[in-house]
């Protein structure tokens, strides 16, 4: 492709929408332009990469043996009443009625639909094991569209379904894109962690996710390079410390507090650590409440505490009023003692000793306060985040933590769907049984936003040969020289005659921006005719290199090729 | 690919909610699933269809310099509402809100958006001539969907925008999508007519359809074998035919008519012909009346009406009260005499001599009526359909009409979108101009609805190589033979290593259901490893050939190769 017939609004400010690293990019170097908050149109450049990304996919999941077709995204909402998830995705369905005043949606996810394509389409046991995929566009009104492509409205995704006799199936069918995704995420260049996430909520039986390590990713993942464990923050397993807090137990002793709302507050006024008491939150589980315990120091993981609780919507932080009702006292003072709710305490309060709590009653405190003797939580199970300072659940050594981009997620559904919808099979002796379930996702849209996270400088994308928008960009450096002209041009045509995705910056544009815009743009290999095109001498430099080479055309072409296609 | 891991779900029985061919047999051959109403999934061997079709047009579009870029689906209103087209489009066009209250649509067509994209992106004159298309899932909620994927709610659309300096560049870009056009439907395998095509109510200033001859068809269309004049009818001029009436003017005469309404029941009541009276027809145009007037054996046509009226809404019949309020007569009875609305009569109504017309007045008729003479038309215009018996207004000669499948529209769109929302360029002397738009569009999935429409036998399918979802079939008779299995085998082996796109039947089927199969699913090419299988001799054969051939394998491989590479 020639330049000038592209239409690349490369900006050279960085554009106030943006926050992260990717999102800029994208936006400076004429990727994508936002329509609405996330939602996006693709410019060439951008639809280039995001084609090759689809591309690949596709092939490795044919490869895999899944088979791909295609759902409408308009649905009638009959397809999500009968799973119930109608009502479950809540605000953050798009939702609309037709001409007839007929419900139809978005589609967020497809589980309903290719569960249904299967229970009128497949005839007998023999079809199965059977995985159908397809790469399309979903919608989710997400209550913080954020970062450009990495979390937006508008989408593009791959979702795959497999459908297997048994567990057993199950195993190997989800076997097969766990290996298949780790070729995906390899030939897209990412370096990619996979951890072990939840699968309570959904009823599964297995679930992994498979993380892009990032600053802005919005996913918490613990890690061991010791024993190679990983899971997310949802999932990654909290051995309880213990803090020395004496031997003995000591008197209950309730304190005034006055105006002291937070643990920082606490910690201040009555000079201890935050590790010497135990907070309490109330939550509220779709229509009950219930309160949490955790260390001082800790978080509550929302999502262990979901599933422990079994409730449908996600925990909400309970109202003040309700908070006052349960409590008896201001926001800031509730504690376990006296509470007639059910109190969910994390399994280090069990080791605390002398702890302090909220009252219940306004400006007051409990100091020296011990379990069992004091209260006797309902539950006790492990409900806070892990943390730097925790150890590796399964080896014991020092666990590390990161935040992550997930780029793809495997789950073993199990009957969810086949149960909820009635996907039964008759085995060889007639008996009706259940068919078992897999799920896998890919964020198409986010690998690419993904991959420039992880591959840029200070002047633009780094990106792997196998998703840059072309592979190679071939400059004249003066625009009015018909030598250098000639000759980049004819580089050009020889590259393409070779099968390369080549780029010719013939634009009547200063050498400063082709350069600036060519490192901007993320090409990975760029070769420039500049003073010495009368010799046949071009410069061959690598994006993610600093040193340029001077070469002779013959082979500089041949290096070019030689590179491209060992990396694609 | 192997059938056994293929979802192809045919169906012997023609399933009861489809009513033309192309419909009955995607769905009969595992093509397509409804979804709801005009809103279809697309099974494997549909999507490996659409793909090719895509393809196709996508290198067709980028070989004429078209740039391809991806707009969202999902658009905010704003975008529609500084065109008027939020209102417009009316009940067909699908809206909703997200979760902040806020108006989205779902994109029908997408001239707002390039143009606003040009606006924002391009910055100098030298950046024009350009032309920019997507390939993109768009959505019309149809009052009436129907026939499966010849009109859906939710359909895949190749829409085209060209920009330009002027006119004359418009038709340069025009051009070139015109032979872009042809090549991609030559390459399609249709047989296709291209017409002149209304552009009036658009404001452009040219439009062309192409369109696929079909019973099926939607479109009415005229075309001249002598001389090549094709339009549809909306464009088709009109030669005023003379029926002869009489030399001389007779009196104007009331005759009672009761219980008279339908010219079929006057021409009985009255002993005469249909070509002997003058109809009138009572509009809703907008928020005024309208009458309009064309011989008793003639059609109006709305479109052209419309344009000669300039509303803005689709013509409707007026409501009976407006009838009866505007004619002071039941309905049935209206005539041009004494109407106070403007009366828009057919150019061959003035032609005419002694005919006759309502009175109205309530069971009375008038005989005898000449223009000039007992009333004068407010407009005289070509105002109605042409019909087998008129003559081609280029030579003359016999004209013929057909209905058809538009697959295809090319339009100049002129500054209509230009001016509406601010689209200017400044010109060498730093004049400001308005950019000239043309828009072109492609039905992807009604493409492959019409190459079945076109190609198909009471057998099934008879697909071009193109475009069938496999080249060739390679079928084993006994499917427990081992030696016919293997030499099947080989075959596909070779052929795929030949980069021909095979399957193999390798179903524990009987030999009649996988010919069946083969036959209604339409591949091209069918080998067959039969009872010759140990003399390495198989049966070869077309699909649209009733003859099979026996050749030795290697000669079968080297045919198959050959006439599949030659017919791509």
């Amino acid at each position: 492709m020639k330049m000038k017939n592209l239409l690349v609004p490369t900006l050279r400010e960085v554009p106030a929408e943006a926050e992260i690293t990717s999102h800029k990019l994208m936006l400076r170097a004429g990727y994508i332009r936002k329509l609405a908050a996330g939602i996006y149109s693709y410019l060439p450049l951008g639809l280039r990469s995001l084609k090759k990304v689809e591309q690949i996919v596709r092939e490795e999941m044919d490869a895999a043996g899944a088979q791909e077709l295609l759902m409408a995204a308009l649905l009638p909402a009959e397809a999500y009443q009968a799973s119930g998830r109608w009502e479950v995705f809540g605000p953050s369905m798009f939702k609309l009625k037709d001409r007839n005043d007929r419900d139809f949606c978005l589609g967020p996810t497809h589980e309903e639909l290719f569960t249904q394509t299967v229970i009128d389409e497949v005839r007998s046991y023999k079809e199965y094991p059977m995985t159908l995929y397809q790469i399309q566009t979903k919608y989710r009104d997400e209550g913080r569209p954020r970062f450009g492509l990495m979390r937006g409205r508008e989408f593009i995704m791959k979702d795959a379904y497999s459908f297997d006799l048994d567990e057993a199936g199950l195993d190997v069918s989800y076997k097969k894109m766990y290996d298949a995704y780790c070729r995906i995420f390899t030939r897209l260049g990412l370096d990619f962690t996979i951890v072990d996430a939840d699968s309570g909520a959904m009823g599964g039986s297995g679930s992994q996710e498979f993380m892009v390590k990032s600053p802005v990713g919005e996913d918490g993942i613990a890690y061991c390079d010791a024993c190679g464990y990983a899971a997310n923050y949802e999932k990654a397993e909290c051995v309880p410390q213990e803090k020395n807090c004496g031997e003995t137990e000591l008197q209950l002793e309730k304190v005034e507090t006055p105006e002291v709302h937070t643990i920082e507050e606490l910690v201040e006024f009555l000079k201890t650590e935050p590790y010497v008491f135990a907070k309490t939150i109330i939550y509220k589980a779709d229509d009950k409440y219930i309160a949490a315990m955790v260390r001082g120091d800790r978080e509550i993981n929302e999502v262990k505490l979901k599933n422990l609780v079994g409730c449908t919507d996600d925990l909400e932080l309970a109202e003040p009023f309700a908070v006052r009702e349960i409590t008896h006292a201001q926001v800031g003072f509730a504690g376990p003692i006296g509470l007639d709710i059910p109190v969910y305490a994390d399994l280090e309060v069990m080791r605390m000793k002398n702890f302090i709590i909220g009252a219940n009653e306004t400006n007051y405190h409990y100091k020296n306060v011990n379990v069992h003797r004091d209260f006797e939580p309902t539950v006790v199970a492990d409900i806070r985040t892990i943390t730097d300072g925790d150890v590796c659940p399964k080896c014991g050594k020092p666990i590390k933590t990161a935040q992550g981009i997930e780029v793809g997620h495997i789950f073993k559904l199990g009957t969810k769907y086949s149960d909820a919808l009635g996907l039964t099979y008759l085995d060889e002796t007639g008996k009706p049984k259940v068919v078992v379930m897999g799920c896998y996702g890919i964020g198409v849209t986010r690998c690419l936003a993904a991959a420039i996270e992880q591959g840029n400088d200070e002047n633009g994308m780094i990106l792997p040969v196998a998703i840059a928008p072309f592979e190679v960009i071939v400059i004249p450096v003066n625009a009015k020289n018909e030598e250098q002209i000639k000759l980049a041009e004819e580089i050009y045509e020889q590259l393409k005659k070779k099968g390369i995705d080549a780029l010719l910056d013939d634009r009547e544009e200063r050498a400063g921006v082709k350069f600036k815009d060519a490192d901007l743009i993320g090409i990975p290999l760029r070769i420039v005719a500049g003073k010495k095109s009368a010799e046949n001498i071009v410069e061959y430099k690598l994006r993610n290199d600093d040193l340029p080479l001077e070469l002779h055309v013959g082979e500089a072409v041949e290096a070019a090729v030689k590179f491209i296609t060992e990396n694609r």
